[in-house]
């Protein structure tokens, strides 16, 4: 079934008030008439069933639909930008996944300098991934910041995100890893499935690199954060690749039983 | 090191005699000059450190390199393929990820007809990311076929693949997966670890599906074939990611100890 997504304020329950752009993407683009059904989702784990009424820019709520798509854990990225269209390619893979937040990081072998209309492309470019892949969150992306920053914001440390997002409850410290390029780390997977029973609802964090890899210094900062040092296999992957890995690793250990 | 594939006839010991586009690539393009050390590949798991020499189109072995970076296990992928430039994108994430062979399928909801030309493009993306990522092995690229005759040709049976290719021993059963949707299945982790330890050597064969999926039908066909029906978790993936889902997941298995 076609989906819109709405912002919470537009639903007055039974009515959805629809904006002028909405409602030609209802009527024009995806030739719905009156009567006709549509999911509406407000990007924040709700969904409801609706229905395009006579009145003008107004849709009904039929009935609210429960989905269940959304991993136990909430996932958070910080990915070093990789160069050219990176970016782009891997977004919708790793929403598809099921990160909850990416946060675009600046290391110092990065070579990408985003401007805010790339950033925002980047939001939009999730917010599509999404609504295909039927998630009933929308994935955040956070506006690029220095690997040093973003790894003490997201840390492993005890009540390590209260002024991050209403996302994560302060209480519950995350587990954090920093994937490192093919060395003596245990590889994520093998670490994933001896420490997620232990901490079964606390957020994972995981940093991937950049070309070229971390800096030493870079690694060290992180474990001196709290990031334990993983490995992701034997191979050279590209950055565009080991975010869509490292997150696959994760949602399979999460969804597997 | 700079890397350079050759073929086996190229190599006299000690000497490997160049082509004229060999040449210009390590002088020209590398920069490379008498005496300077690359790595030369015959894409078939040998390595040679290797110097250019003052004889004009040569360069001289120095010694054998021993690199270990190949799955314990041959993988192959029946993908069946993406529509737009998907193959594209996602044949240097699997070659990353250590595939051995990849096989474009054309099933019922497929709607790429691929020319000569792309298949050869598609093997040239392949030899570039495995040279990227310093494969010893660079995977095999099959021309494009119809899903019924690749689940017969890579099924499961006891010496299944005496007629196949010569990277499988034919006296070894293969593990056969089919990646199905969000359903009933086992996820594919699952199933993994469970089986990886009773059949340590056999080849792996994964088959994933076209936007949209696979029909019933199909489904049926390959279990009846002895292919084990998985998932990949509970969200939809599209057809580009799916293949490097599947694969991230083995590689992980093969090679988390």
């Amino acid at each position: 079934m076609q989906r819109l997504t709405i912002a919470p304020e537009q639903l007055t329950p039974p009515h959805i008030h629809l904006t002028t752009a909405q409602h030609h993407y209802l009527c024009r683009v995806l030739r719905l008439r009156v009567g006709d059904r549509f999911i509406a989702m407000d990007g924040g784990g709700h969904w409801w069933l609706a229905a395009l009424t006579e009145a003008p820019l107004q849709a009904v709520v039929l009935e609210a639909m429960h989905a269940h798509n959304e991993l136990p854990r909430p996932v958070i990225l910080l990915i070093a930008m990789p160069k050219g269209g990176g970016m782009d390619d891997l977004l919708p893979q790793v929403t598809e996944l099921g990160v909850a937040e990416i946060v675009p990081v600046v290391s110092d072998r990065t070579l990408l300098k985003p401007s805010p209309q790339k950033v925002e492309r980047w939001q939009r470019i999730v917010r599509e991934a999404a609504e295909q892949s039927e998630r009933q969150h929308i994935p955040i992306v956070h506006p690029p910041q220095p690997l040093m920053d973003a790894l003490k914001r997201w840390r492993g440390e005890a009540s390590p995100m209260s002024d991050a997002t209403d996302c994560l409850p302060p209480t519950s410290p995350a587990s954090c890893y920093i994937c490192t390029e093919r060395g003596v780390s245990r590889h994520l997977l093998g670490v994933l499935l001896t420490q997620h029973s232990a901490t079964p609802a606390a957020p994972i964090v995981i940093a991937t690199g950049p070309e070229g890899g971390w800096t030493e210094a870079e690694v060290a900062g992180a474990i001196a954060l709290g990031f334990q040092p993983v490995t992701l296999g034997r191979r050279i992957l590209r950055a565009v690749t080991a975010p869509v890995v490292a997150l696959s690793l994760v949602t399979a250990v999460l969804e597997q039983d």
